[in-house]
C-alpha cells in the first residue's frame, strides 16, 4: 500500500533529523571500556583464493587527472574478459589494509573512516572471473584474499532471478563480471559513537565506491553504485543475519566500452519525454 | 545533560533504521511532478574570483596507484605556501561540473551523486592561499569560480574561536590553509527520493570527500575530514538557515611535511595508554 503524502512528509522529516551530528552527551561503549568489536568478519570458509599485491602489471590508465575526467557511471557492459587480477586491484583500492593501529585498535586502509571503525564486509557474486570460479565469495582484507562461500553455475535455475531481485529488479547488473555486495556491521561504528554512527557510516561508503568508480576507469571497467539494493535477498546470498550485519549497497562492475555509449544514453530516456 | 544508557540505545537503534532502504511504495515529488529544486545555489555577491581549470601546470604526484598508497589522514600542517590553483584543482576534483544531463536536469560531475542530484553546496574559510583574500567564499561549480561572500583578517578578535568552535574544538584546523565546509540542501534529493534520500546523500558526501583526500596527496597536501561540526556555529559563518541548507561536513587542508610524522602520531596517544 502506497503511503500517503502525508506519511511520506513525516518520514522524510524524521530521515532528515536523523543526518544531523547530534550534541547530546552520552558515553559511548568505547568509553566505558566495554570489549571492541572484532576489526574484521572472521573466515568460514576452508577455500581461500589469494590475491596478488602486485599491481604493475596490469594494464592501466594510471593519470589521476585522466581518471577524475573520465570517470563516470556505466550500466552497460560488453561481457568481455576480467581477470582476478584485476578484481585484487578493485578490492585493494576500495577496502585494502595498510596496517593496524595500536594493539588491533584499529585497520588502516586504502579508504579513511570515521574513527578508523571500517563497518564494512565485502562480498561478491562472481560471474565472469578469469582464474575464479564462478560463485559467491567474501573479501579477507587481513590476508588480502577472498574466501569461496559456495560456487554456482550462472546458468542455474534462479540464479539469475536472486541477482535481478537483490538489486530490485535492475536487470543490467547481470550483464556485470562480477557484483560486489557491502554489508554493514553498525556496532562498529555505535560502539564508539552510538547514534551519531549511521550518517557517518554511510559518509565512509561512499569513500568505499568513490574508489571503486575510479578504479574501475583505471582499469577500463565501469561501474554504477546501488543504493536501492533489496536487503533480505542480499542478506540471503550470504547467510547475513539481516540485524548486526546486512547487504546495504552494490555495485556491479564490468567490462565498458565507448561504443556503447548509445545504450548508456537509453538509461536516460525519461529526459526526452520532458 | 548527559543521555541515560537506555535513552541512548533507543536513539541509537532508531538511527539504525534509518540508514535501511526502505521499501514502502510512495509518490516523489518528482513523480508528482513538482517543481525541480535549482541545481545549484545562486550566487549572492558581485566578487567572483574565476578559477583555473588547466592543471598540467601544478606540481603534482600523478600516478594514481601511489596516491592511494600515500592516501592518509593529516591533522598536522606546516603552514607553507599554498596557492589558488591548488585550491582550484581540490575544487574540480570534488565537486566540478562536467556536463549537463537534459534540459537542466542534472549536472554531471567529477564525482557522482544518486540520482545526479548533487545535494552539496561547497563553502571555504579561506586563511591563507596565495592569489585569494582572507575570508568567506563558496563554490559555483557552473562557472568554476568563488564568490567572496565576505573578507576577514584571520587575526580578527574571535576570529580563530569561531573556526575552532565550528569543529567543535578541533584546534588543529586552525593550522590549515583553507578549511572546506560542506553544506547540504536535502530537498535537492527528497525530491527524488523523499526519506530514502538521506542515506545516499550521506553516501555521497563520501564520494566527494574521498576525491578531496585523494587531491590532496596528489598535491602534497593534507586533510582529515571532520563529520563533528557544530552546525549552529558553520551556518552562522556562511548565514544558511539550517534548514533547507546547513553545514554538516568539515575539511581542513593544508601543507603537510613527513617530518610532522612524530606530531601526527600524537594523535593516537591515547592508545599508548591502554
Amino acid at each position: 500500500m502506497k503511503l500517503s503524502e502525508q506519511e511520506r512528509n513525516e518520514r522524510t522529516a524524521e530521515a532528515r533529523r536523523l543526518i544531523h551530528w547530534s550534541k547530546e552527551e552520552f558515553d559511548s561503549d568505547q568509553k566505558l571500556l566495554r570489549g571492541q568489536p572484532p576489526l574484521v568478519k572472521a573466515q568460514t570458509s576452508e577455500t581461500v583464493v589469494p590475491l596478488t599485491r602486485e599491481f604493475g602489471g596490469l594494464a592501466m590508465e594510471n593519470d589521476f587527472v585522466k581518471i577524475l575526467q573520465r570517470r563516470r557511471s556505466n550500466r552497460v557492459f560488453t561481457g568481455e574478459r576480467m581477470t582476478a587480477d584485476q578484481l585484487s586491484f578493485l578490492l585493494w583500492a576500495t577496502q585494502g589494509v595498510k596496517g593496524i593501529r595500536g594493539n588491533h585498535y584499529a585497520t588502516l586502509r586504502t579508504v579513511p573512516s570515521a574513527g578508523a571503525r571500517h563497518p564494512f564486509e565485502t562480498y561478491l557474486y562472481v560471474k565472469s572471473v578469469e582464474g575464479l570460479k564462478p560463485g559467491y565469495y567474501h573479501y579477507l582484507p587481513m590476508e588480502h584474499s577472498l574466501e569461496l562461500l559456495r560456487e554456482e553455475d550462472p546458468e542455474k535455475k534462479d540464479s539469475a532471478q536472486r541477482i535481478t531481485d537483490s538489486v530490485r529488479g535492475q536487470k543490467w547488473a547481470l550483464r556485470a563480471n562480477v557484483i560486489f555486495y557491502y554489508s554493514i556491521v553498525p556496532y562498529r561504528g555505535e560502539w564508539r559513537y552510538a547514534f551519531n554512527a549511521h550518517r557517518v557510516m554511510m559518509m565512509d561508503a561512499g569513500h568505499v565506491t568513490e574508489n571503486l568508480y575510479l578504479a574501475c576507469t583505471a582499469l577500463g571497467l565501469g561501474t554504477c553504485a546501488i543504493g536501492a539494493v533489496d536487503e533480505e535477498v542480499g542478506n540471503g546470498l550470504f547467510g547475513l543475519d539481516g540485524t548486526e550485519e546486512y547487504i546495504f549497497y552494490a555495485a556491479p562492475v564490468g567490462t565498458v566500452s565507448d561504443a556503447n555509449e548509445e545504450q548508456e544514453q537509453a538509461f536516460y530516456a525519461f529526459l526526452k519525454e520532458k
